[in-house]
C-alpha cells in the first residue's frame, strides 16, 4: 500500500454511519473514494456524499456510493480532500485542477475538513505553488493589473493555445507570489479586487491534516477551527 | 432644465481636453453622455471613453463620442456615473441595473470618480435600497445561506419567471439589510463568501458627489480618496 493510500484510509476511518460526506478530487482523494466504496459494500456503511468535481462524482457513482446535489444538502459532517500545498498552520493552496470554487463551497459547508497529502505538499511557507485565482473574463486585463500590484506575476492559464475556461465559464490566473507569509490578509485583498471570483487560498478551514511520508509513516496535525 | 440634467452638466464641466472618460449608466448618466456629445460636436472636445453598459456605449457612439475597449485602456482620468444610494461619507450602493461588475471595474481604474444623483438617492445610512450581490449559479443555494447568516434577507432576482442572468452568466441576490452601518466591513465579509463575485457596495471610491434637489439647487460633496 502506498503512502497516499495509507493517508486516505486513515481519513476514511473517521467516517461514521449516517454522515454526510464531501468527496475530494485528485490522486490522494481517489484512494479515499475507493475506500469509502469498499466500506459501503463490505460494511453497509450509510453515507450521503457530494463531490468536488464531476470526475469524483462519476467515480463514486460507479462504486455505488449514494450521492446528492448542492441543492439538497446544506451541511457536510466531514470532507476528505487533497491540497496543492499545506503549511504548518494548516493553511492551504488548492484549485490547481481548476475547480477551486466548487472545492471552496464544499470546504465552507463542512464541519470537519480533513486534508490528506504526501509530504511533498507540506511546506514551511505557502507560495511556491502558483496560486490559482478565478476571474471573470470581462475586463480580465484590468484584474490582471490589480493582481500584479499585489506583488505577484500572474499567468493566464491556457489549454491548447486558448484561455482555459472553468466550469463557471471564467478564466484562471496562476499567480507566482514566491512566498505567502499572511494567507488571511492576501485572501481578503484578492477577494476585494473587482473581477476576482475566488482564489485558491483556504484559510482557517482544515482541522485535520494527514501527511504521508514515502516510507508510509503518517503524521497528523490538528487545529481548532470554527466552521 | 431638470435637476438631474443640472447635476450632469456640472459634472461634465470637469472634463478637459485629452481626458480618458468613463461613462455611467442610468437616467442621470444619460444627461451626462448627451452633454459630452454636445461638447464633442460644438467645441471639438477630445476624449476617449469607455462605458459601464452596452446601452451607454450605443448612446455614446450615436453621438460620435470616441469609444475604446477594456483591453485598450488601463486608466481613466474621470468617470461620471449615478448611484442607487449615496451616504454622507460618499459610500455607495450601485448595480441595481445588474451591471455592477462592469461598473466596479471602471470605478477601480478611475482617478476622479464623480457621482451624480437627485436628492432621493442621498441617505443618512445605506441599506434601504436592496444591495445587489452577483453570485455564481453553481451552488448558489449555499451562497444564499451564507448571505442570510450576515443578517439580511436575500431575494433571487427574477426576470419573466426565471432567474435573472447577468452579462457574465451569473445570478443576482438582492439583499435587504435595512441598515448598513459599516460598508467597508460588510464588503469584505461579502467578498470572502465562496460564490460571491461582487457586491454593489462602492467603498472609498467616490471623490465627488453632486446632488441635485428638485428645485435645481446643487450640493457638491468632496472626499479625499486614493484610487
Amino acid at each position: 500500500m502506498n503512502a497516499k493510500q495509507l493517508a486516505a484510509e486513515a481519513a476514511v476511518a473517521l467516517i461514521k454511519d449516517g454522515m454526510k460526506v464531501g468527496l475530494g478530487t485528485g490522486s490522494t482523494a481517489y484512494f479515499a473514494i475507493q475506500k469509502i466504496g469498499q466500506r459501503v459494500k463490505d460494511e453497509g456503511l450509510k453515507v450521503t456524499c457530494i463531490a468536488t468535481s464531476v470526475q469524483s462524482e462519476e467515480l463514486a457513482t460507479s462504486l455505488n456510493i449514494p450521492m446528492a446535489g448542492f441543492e439538497e444538502l446544506s451541511y457536510l459532517d466531514i470532507t476528505i480532500d487533497g491540497a496543492d500545498e499545506a503549511d504548518h498552520s494548516l493553511q492551504l493552496i488548492k484549485g490547481g485542477g481548476g475547480a477551486l470554487l466548487r472545492e471552496k463551497i464544499i470546504a465552507y459547508m463542512t464541519g470537519h475538513y480533513v486534508i490528506i497529502a504526501d509530504d511533498s505538499k507540506y511546506v514551511e511557507t505557502l507560495g511556491k505553488f502558483f496560486l490559482p485565482v478565478e476571474v471573470i473574463p470581462f475586463g480580465w486585463q484590468r484584474t490582471f493589473d490589480h493582481l500584479s500590484r499585489l506583488g505577484c506575476t500572474p499567468h493566464l492559464r491556457e489549454k491548447q493555445g486558448a484561455a482555459y475556461i472553468t466550469d463557471n465559464g471564467n478564466y484562471i490566473l496562476d499567480c507566482d507570489f514566491k512566498k505567502i507569509t499572511d494567507p488571511g490578509q492576501l485572501q481578503t485583498e484578492l477577494n476585494l479586487i473587482p473581477g476576482v471570483v475566488e482564489c485558491g487560498l483556504f484559510v482557517d478551514r482544515a482541522q485535520t491534516l494527514i501527511i504521508a511520508a514515502a516510507d508510509g509513516q503518517l503524521t497528523t496535525y490538528h487545529k481548532e477551527v470554527k466552521n
